[in-house]
């Protein structure tokens, strides 16, 4: 195991008292551990890395009085935004005293003046219930900014804290920013909340908004396996969002244990031939009369391309969603087997991140735009803040990265093969 | 105004004391105004029609110690079938005494022994927490099965009272099976919950399950506006039900108020000049930024059977779905206008009738199975048990007829028009 | 059957050309019928008495562009408030073009300087989501107030349309100030949007919000059950709001199909002795382990008053509380018959009247806005829009009025005895 | 820090090969440790302890085909029990192929005879849909059994496998069940499954059901927010679970933001006085106009003992309830200042507990189900699975304690004083 760098930049040092009334201040020794899981060999554990431990420190190195903070939404929506931007201008506000707060309005395009958007003025007052609605009160936007105009834009503002809220793409653009900001020698802290609905970020334990997603995603399986048992041979086909990592298909199927087959990205399959998906199909009919299938819409990407040849001579682009693809395989092999199949087809799409943030989400959001109010208050820059082995961190903008997958031979990939009852492979 | 024939067909006299402990009992001269509202001459309305009364009669013809009733749901799924099915084996066996009732499996196929279903026992403890689940414990077909076979199945099983719920063919198929009882000269009572997840039948207020259709419409339209207003130029479609009426689709609408243009099967629109619904948007989008659409599966069909000229040349039948294809025309037609849109399409599909009934609806769905079971024990044959102007009435089977459509001269479009303020009419 | 006058009062011929873009206008001739209900005699019913329609009329009364209205809301808070008071802004400034709107804070009170509550504005930016909200943007309190104070108030503040929002001392008060109004010759319109959650007003076919609080007086309902059903011989015990009509507990009993005996202001009942309550407790526990009871809180007065007597040497006042009363009692009867139950006791007070209005509801209260609007600008006064038959009518506020319970032999008893299995008394 | 013993006792030597179809086997080796978070030493974490990973190993102890196994649930419901039972019974049925498994019902009153309980058979098909209900299917009860009769019991049955899912007294019992099971030298596997609504367990991450519990908790707030806003000084007074832990009010304080003050069993408060309670109230009433107070039933025992005293004569335990005592307290304290204040109450009790759980729970149950049955498949006794740092672990009996307090100087607590922004300490 080899130990990574976990170093969080600061703009320099802390030297004003807080004005926090608490007595509960972090010093920036303390840590948490990576990695807390080993077989045997503990004492390595501690080799492996260390995170700073988020959470206010009892000297800040920004004024709070002449301190002006923005906050950028990008990229696509997921539940719990609007609780994280609350969280951030409570905590401003109420806590350090920073009455200047301001909001971008769709994405890092809000900077840049040629779009015609106005930063809007952020108070309790504004956001004081937003967090109960689903989306992002800033609006959103893709990237492709040029980071040096953002900058120039946050120099004639005034603003000396970025609060970042977004994807891989925008923990990028905040690594960038931070970097320009460095090479320009300014005094603004660039602090990440890293956001995807797919949660497949490295390092923290999950993403905000990822528990109210399974959540939705559950209660559509409730519906695709009422709908599977409420035909002859009925089939509920259910499509969710995954490009790269089976996630949201993988928390949904514990959620929701009416699920009998989970496809997703990391496990190819096979749809023919002995221990091929249809084949498993046909067994589960005939022994249930119905049955329930979940796929993540990055999986059978090699069949899709494979398919592509063999179904695609009208270039039909549509082939390409694999949702699409598996109902009319479906229909089609049942067809040709002369045996009657009912699929109900559900393709939810936006409507697992369009929602307002859960329970959990709602805790989580709320703590994650307190801790970023610390870090930025405190001088900290160029990092993100998340939980990892449940307690909160921060990590260096240059560490996030998306690539989490789900593990074919970790706890949570065993627990659907048991929850599922499904092959261990198809084909 | 013509007076309309709503006698209910009797299997003979009832002339049995009710084992029911009320006091509450209905007479068959009880009746209800099928029409209440009308320009001044109110006398006239006695002459439109009434209908008669549901609720519990003082005599009943069968003897429930020796009778045996059976019960099936057939066509699409719809909220609340549960509720009804558990109401009248409740009302059967603790109101009645009836203690054998049996469930038909996936409609009247279950009749047919080819098909290899199994009647199943239905009992208080087997439907105690069914209408707690969406779907139909029975599961449900589609039709097409020979009457003659049915009632064949009904007399050697000794069924004396057969409950039938489903959609506008069932209602059709149930009155068939009451013509050829009578043609049989049997005792066998054949009682309509008439199921419709378009609420498109006539003469009745609405049908069970609607209002928890419209609920989980109007949630996904919460999604779709969230949506909308988080992208620069956001523009939430969604495609609801309903194939020949808009009743969804305006119910949603005003249960919603954030869509901005509802679209319907009785109004025809244009998409291109002026007045058509692609300069609504723009007047919209410039104005507001966002934009909300609502569609009906069945509306725009004149332009569909156009666009599929114009568009389809490669045979791809999905240009005839109504969501899909606004969804490609309208991106097609802002590209060409070099104006960014971001448009997020919602197609639900099964979501909104798969689920629970709601409060109003599970206590509808109460009803009418209580009211169905009254009917059947009172000797009644041939009719359906529904609400009209608030008040249960049994509707001869004969009457039931699915061509109720949203009246674009009364109330309820007049309220969609101002919830929107979409104009009269696109084009 | 003796005839109603159901006169609506106006203010002056409407003259002006309605500004509404529909030809769905409604005529003052056209109404609709008070009962619709009968034993044969059905050309009777015409003569009972009939309301005229509510709707958009052709020429309106007020000029919207030199006109002013207020909104008030008083009395207890109630599911879909809020919708009520969007609807009404929505349809007075999109429809109408009236862009003078206030809202009154904490009911009457906000009229009367020495309160010292502003008025504040109401715009479609400020109200466009408070439909999603519980309680009242405006904030409510009881009454009491002069009301020549507040037409005084009308007057300085130039408001020509009053619509108030309340229970039925508001529309006793709404009919004073119309009663002021004529006696001072003023030209201000008066129009009520009755609320009650106990749903006890008459004529009307339900009160707004009324559905929503049986929807969440059911799941508290399950909570109970669950509860009961947890533990040894276990009762779940739940209170619910209803001083004079048991509305709520029936339409409750009817959602939820789990409550076994249902106890009404309008029933009185027994607790000792054979046919009392604790014998049909002791009954069901026997055959079930477990029981589920709902009490309106009006309920029982007569027990309660000789309880006082047995039980309240201390002058304890809680023993007015029939749900305490009982939940002391069955245990302290059981405790003599040295036999184990274990009581739940569910109290959920404002928890059924401070969520947000459900799906109906919504329905519902953007309809009476609508509607209310409509009236108002026509130049009626001294009226209350509502539903009868499910049709909308004007209803002079003469005839408002809160008697309305429970027919204990009508159809919605009868189906609660027959959905619990109680017995038709207890004693 | 004091390494703790966490070694895990076992039955004898798993020598049979495992019939799951996985090779994601976890090693006895495999460790987690206890304590993740440290002040530079890092490596000293190691040393504090480690807990047995969770999960399926390679060679199992009992032979499926010829086990028994037992579930029994005990103490107060909380959501997810069902959720556990479930994914026991599917685990050892359709996992490792064990058929027999029984139901205890009412607690451990189920297996002595002279409660006249009997066992029940319990089957994927009895279990398939359980854990969309609150409650337990088995139904609980209160400890107090002879545990020597339980273990006869067990042995009578031939039972081999005990699953134990309850609170703290369970855990206790649980153990001594191992430990005489141990001195009678039998093969029998006792597996806790902890629960906790209070989720005051030590050691573990959160116990099952809190996150369910809190939701609830926090609509329930949101409906006081509510009616604390439609009030003239209104205030909402939420009583929650917690007799000695504060864990539900901190959870559900910072899962709906809308609490200004909230009072936990571990901070002792004043009422009276500069910085007493009462004057905070006042300054956020001037402020704001209502304000929102979330207590926990165990807080203010100083006050209390103290108001006994003073308001007791009677001899009255209803003071006892600090709920009711400060709605009494907070009315009479405005009311000698003359200042009107509406205070409204709610007491929510079992409402918190008696839901189904909701997602987080789902899949946490799920989890705790599965890991269960591993621990006891493979011949693991006396321990309990939980979660520890986010990864599941086994711990012994006897490290079982229920002692777990909000820690006044920890990041939950300095996140509430964030979140409602109330005073260190009141007094």
């Amino acid at each position: 195991m080899m130990p990574h760098d976990f170093h969080i930049p600061i703009l320099g040092e802390a030297k004003l008292p807080s004005p926090l009334r608490t007595d509960n201040f972090v010093s920036d020794a303390t840590k948490v551990l990576l990695r807390v899981k080993a077989d045997d060999q503990m004492d390595e554990l501690s080799r492996v890395g260390a995170l700073e431990s988020a959470g206010a420190r009892e000297k800040i190195f920004f004024d709070p009085s002449t301190s002006k903070a923005a906050i950028v939404t990008c990229g696509g929506l997921c539940p719990g935004i609007n609780g994280v931007i609350r969280a951030i201008v409570m905590g401003l506000y109420h806590r350090y005293g920073v009455k200047e707060i301001v909001g971008v309005r769709y994405g890092l395009q809000g900077f840049i003046p040629a779009y015609g958007h106005s930063l809007v003025t952020l108070s309790p007052e504004v956001v004081e219930d937003i967090h109960k609605y689903g989306g992002s009160v800033l609006s959103s936007s893709r990237g492709g900014q040029d980071i040096r105009f953002v900058v120039d834009a946050l120099v004639d503002n005034g603003v000396n804290m970025l609060f970042c809220i977004g994807g891989d793409g925008t923990m990028k653009a905040a690594h960038s920013l931070y970097q320009e900001i460095t090479r320009r020698n300014l005094l603004i802290s660039v602090v990440g909340i890293p956001k995807t609905i797919d949660n497949d970020l490295q390092i923290i334990d999950k993403s905000f908004g990822f528990d109210t997603a399974i959540e939705k995603a559950a209660e559509i399986i409730s519906c695709a396996h009422v709908e599977a048992k409420g035909a002859p041979m009925g089939i509920g086909l259910i499509k969710v969002m995954g490009r790269l990592s089976g996630h949201i298909a993988v928390g949904a199927t514990l959620a929701n244990a009416d699920v009998n087959f989970t496809l997703i990205p990391e496990l190819p399959f096979k749809l023919e031939g002995a221990g091929g998906l249809f084949s498993a199909i046909v067994e589960r009919l005939q022994s249930r009369k119905h049955c329930v299938i979940l796929v993540a819409e990055g999986a059978g990407q090699e069949i899709l391309a494979a398919g592509k040849k063999e179904y695609d001579a009208s270039g039909n682009v549509r082939l390409a969603d694999v949702g699409i693809f598996l109902k009319n395989a479906i229909e089609e092999y049942f067809s040709q087997k002369k045996t009657e199949v009912n699929v109900k087809y559900f393709d939810p799409s936006y409507l697992i991140r369009s929602v307002p943030a859960n329970t959990a989400d709602s805790i989580y959001c709320g703590a994650l735009g307190q801790y970023a109010v610390h870090a930025a208050l405190s001088g900290k820059t160029g990092l993100l803040v998340g939980m990892v082995n449940s307690h909160f961190v921060h990590i260096p903008l240059s560490q996030a990265s998306s690539g989490s997958r789900v593990d074919l031979h970790g706890d949570l990939w065993a627990r659907v093969i048991e929850t599922t009852g499904q092959p261990l492979v198809f084909g």
